[in-house]
């Protein structure tokens, strides 16, 4: 069979859920495209989506949680407003493809709120984890792809870059505290997790990301 | 001295922060400019706002939350933006107002989130009580005016307003549940809650109103 196709006996194995982390200038967008497309070449058929947004509600979310002009917005107020676009998200597009066989590539998950508004802004992480039980019924994804990076690498990277949103123009402390929280996340969950270093080229880090797909063709056949 | 100024002391002593709840057609919007200018006849140094809204952030996801063509909202989605909006609320105006013994008028508050995402959406409770632990540190309101009215009465009330929003269109089942809700809150918090029968006349429901605020000044001489 081919993945998330129909087995003989007609029943729909459930897909296959993806999540792609890192910090600024790790080089994920460049992952995803390529990782998009060796998963259309293996015949998935794929769901590509990102976080906050992905849903209509989720992206005007995304327009306030991300703009530059509301500095003043409290870290409980953020942390509510991205989990108020994920459960939507995963209601409206991560649960239905999943249920139909689909495999969902996602750009940022919940582990990006225990980066960002728990180590980022110190948010309690048993809060977040509170949270993630019932507005994403503990959805968690089959693989979580962290791309791992130094934070004054990543952000020469991402200087030339198309202005900062609210979130890119906090201190190097704040991405350092986000970088520690993903890495920890990694070594609690080493079976999800597959840390990819996002110095190498970025062959290297698509043959990563493809290696660490692997076992998922294998769970599915 | 007067209500929220200074004490011959220098120290100023916190305001009071009231919060009118109801149904639709109850009769809030003319009951609060009634009290509104109640108080400021009183010399109360008045600062007045609403839910959802109050901030540039809360006026954000007030557009989202009430847009008719967000039908697919999910009722997760629905309560987390509820209390973002509120937990910018809190922080940015209303706290700072009653530490500087500002009086506080306010158009919905958390015991809105009990009746409609509680009692009109099933959320639980609990789950609800949890969230206003952290998002709003706990604050209450020092006195709840509920208008209380038979749903038809109030539906029939406000059958000739602008079209309705995407909460305003939910069944009378729906009501009858937000309203079962705001009663059995008003029972067991009965120190905090007014309850007043928003059938009398206009003068009668404003001069209960009144009635019920005369102790807040004497808690604050």
């Amino acid at each position: 069979m081919t993945p998330g196709g129909m087995t003989p006996g007609g029943t729909t194995p459930r897909g296959k859920f993806i999540s792609l982390e890192g910090g600024e200038g790790a080089g994920k967008s460049t992952l995803l495209a390529g990782l998009h497309k060796h998963l259309l070449g293996q015949g998935v058929d794929l769901v590509q989506t990102r976080e906050p947004g992905g849903t209509p509600l989720g992206e005007a979310v995304r327009g306030i949680v991300l703009d530059p002009a509301r500095g003043d917005m409290s870290a409980e107020s953020e942390l509510l407003l991205m989990f108020a676009s994920r459960a939507q998200l995963v209601r409206e597009c991560i649960e239905p493809a999943l249920a139909a066989g689909r495999w969902v590539l996602c750009d940022r998950f919940t582990d990006a709120s225990f980066a960002y508004q728990g180590g980022g802004r110190g948010m309690p992480m048993e809060r977040i984890a509170e949270l993630e039980r019932w507005a994403t019924n503990g959805l968690k994804p089959d693989l979580t792809l962290l791309l791992d990076l130094p934070v004054a690498d990543g952000r020469a990277r991402a200087a030339g870059r198309s202005a900062a949103d609210r979130i890119e123009v906090e201190a190097d402390a704040f991405f350092e505290r986000v970088r520690a929280a993903y890495r920890a996340r990694a070594v609690a969950e080493p079976a999800r997790f597959r840390m990819i270093d996002a110095s190498l080229s970025q062959a290297q880090v698509l043959q990563a990301a493809v290696d660490a797909t692997a076992h998922l063709f294998r769970a599915s056949a």
